[in-house]
């Protein structure tokens, strides 16, 4: 068994998501929203968003984590906040001693729903099938939750193809 | 007298450096470059510059601290990188307590040169001058300690302001 951390950085939201692992059966554990208060300094927000990851790595002691790579196209100025913020999200589970994993946007849509091109709503059902019973605090929750799930399927890959077995 | 902090973030070397600020007095108390190895994961770099950065403000005890706002033209995924480190940098001072604030090149530029169109060298010799007998571990920590001076100049204005003061 293994305890899987999903985080969906943002500077306003980041979404996370806890689920347990064993063999090919997931299990939902907890999910929620950091969200930081904009009329703040970003330090503080940094601060606030660094020390709530911190508290609930300790509340629900993960064992790996991955971090989604949000893809942006905006501009230079709104691309760097997404920076500091993934940042942040890299660093706290580093300084807990977990291994992190990073997997793109498209990544993580073909491991929960099979295809590249799918969008939010066909990602979000995805994720309330392979986890029943989940109650999904936001959107943003919601994509954290598919980072995990993303990150089972390729832990598990790995491990095959460690055992020299090939996937079907 | 305040003891500021400068920081020039990046992922594979941040420059800081540390002076004292007395009325119109500068003095250099120290400088430096924290590298990461770009053989690491970035989640561990991260975490070697966090750590570092905590160290240098437990060694010195920085009363505020300034952040260079680097400005990046270039792909997206080089900005997103930049990024991670200044979120990493903007944090630890945070964590601190201590304020944090941020300047552009060209506000650094003017603040130690006098004219924001300055090239690196004339940044270099100015900080030399106005620091006398620094020793300049390499050009970032040079640029660390040019945002340290910057942000000695605009907490020297705001108060002649707060105070009623017409500055020359």
């Amino acid at each position: 068994m293994a305890r899987l951390l999903g985080i969906d950085p943002g500077l306003r939201f980041t979404g996370w998501g806890v689920i347990d692992v064993e063999g090919n059966r997931l299990r939902h554990v907890a999910n929620g929203v950091i969200a930081t208060n904009s009329a703040e300094s970003v330090p503080e927000r940094l601060r606030a968003l660094h020390e709530s990851l911190l508290g609930l790595i300790d509340r629900h002691s993960p064992d790996e984590a991955a971090v989604e790579e949000t893809y942006v196209n905006r501009n230079g100025a709104a691309t760097l906040k997404l920076g500091y913020a993934r940042g942040v999200a890299l660093l706290a589970p580093a300084l807990a001693g977990l291994v992190v994993a990073e997997y793109g946007a498209l990544a993580v849509k073909k491991a929960v729903v099979g295809t590249g091109s799918a969008d939010k709503t066909q990602v979000e059902m995805m994720v309330r099938r392979l986890l029943p019973g989940v109650e999904v605090a936001r959107a943003d929750a919601s994509d954290a939750l598919a980072v995990a799930i993303c990150h089972a399927h390729h832990r598990a890959s790995a491990r095959h193809i460690a055992a020299g077995v090939r996937m079907a």
